[in-house]
């Protein structure tokens, strides 16, 4: 299990639609990356340097949309997963 | 339904008229792009780091004017929309 | 109406005075950009990270006098405006 | 007249010397720039995120030495002064 | 031993595994960098420019996954550690 | 008389040795710029944006180590200082 | 003697080893710059802009572990230290 420090959440991204112009695959480089996913694991949040602790407003099983660009892509067993900190969820998708 | 996080509002662009020279109509680089439209969803307030949230100032149904190259643009349900941070806010259009 | 947000204030710019040499009137790009203007609208002042509002210390119909650069260039009403920050304001012209 | 906002003052830059090499007047570009002055207006103070006033410690009729290159050049009633803030101030000369 | 200050963490980092192109070792560069490893030491924590001391989330032992490219690599007594601060560990591995 | 403002003091540099290379004199490029002086002014200490004044730990006489590079030159008197804030002062040196 | 000021130390760094490759001496350019040394003088701590003063952790007589490229080389008394802040520190090596 992964547990994601300060204000860091885990997210499962969802699989983009393969793009076809004319019934071709189009190559990887030419997908649009997927900004959307379903949040795995939730960290307990940031403590600032005031040393208040701010608290998550996200929750495992959240739908979410994410900021382009960002976040770290890390492997954990075999699976792949996009770890962002909190102020990079753009929205809840309910 | 996009529930926006911190300080974002979810926004509506409005229509940029269709620029035609000499009734020649322009294509899309050539047209200035809207800074105006209407607020779909609002987040629940920025918490800095001090542990304050700070209250939103703006109300889903705003016209606003916002900041030119704000936001990050997203696509829900099939239409498009426009997530900016409520300091890139300029103006409510009464 | 325009009403702007936190710490911005709206501003009809003077206009800047034709320059002639011998009698030839400049084209545009040879004019100086007028720095004051008179204020048509203020905000209710920033919120700071500590919670904290900042009073405005202009108000409308202040003459005022702003930094080289500033601000954006908006259009209402068939108007043109500036909208500046209120640090931006160098100077009160009594 | 003019009323500098926050922690601005307005300085009337005292007159560079000429510089003459074997009696031949330069250029104004090979003139050093004057970093004296003496504060004919002072702003009531910065008010800071924390909502606290910093008083000024300068004062109308102040000499100043100021750092090179801050502050912004304007004219007024035929007059050219220099705005800088108050942190750009080096030290009183008294 | 080695005490680490503030929010330092030193880790022992886990072996990459040899990556075999049909059987051909290849050379180092072509590794990717080990991202995991086990906590060997912690510091007290950060004490902040409020004096705040912000208490460490991870101790001695915890397998953890670290940001690509933190840290700082040290030799001591012949064995090689890599020093990052807390803020750069990504997720606890249970 | 010279006032530093803020966390500001003026320093007296102590003139570099000359520097001569079996017997002749090196051009002022060659030579290293003394880092040293003697404190001849003392601001009243930065208020900082909590409206705290933090007091000064130098004084007038001390001698003393500055950053290299730091701070600004003047004039005054026909005398030249060099004016730093007191954070680029390395050492007091007894 | 030299006092640092703040949160700064004075370390007296160790001799690197002298690199041979088969007998023969390299150049100092060669060898890696050492890490290590001793604290020889601690200043009292810095003053945050809150006011705090944040004391030191570390001691005259530590042997200490810096970031590389940390400090300011100065000569004192014909002998070379290193001046760096606190925070340059990475562990104290018992």
């Amino acid at each position: 299990m992964l547990k994601p420090l300060a204000n860091r959440v885990i997210i499962e991204v969802n699989k983009e639609e393969e793009k076809t112009v004319g019934g071709i695959v189009l190559p990887s480089s030419a997908k649009e990356k997927s900004q959307t996913g379903v949040i795995v694991a939730v960290g307990e949040g940031l403590v600032t340097d005031q040393g208040t602790k701010i608290e998550m407003t996200v929750a495992v099983g959240d739908q979410v949309l994410f900021e382009k660009y960002a976040g770290t892509e890390i492997t954990y067993d075999g699976k792949d997963y996009l770890v962002v900190k909190e102020s990079d969820i753009v929205a809840i998708v309910d």
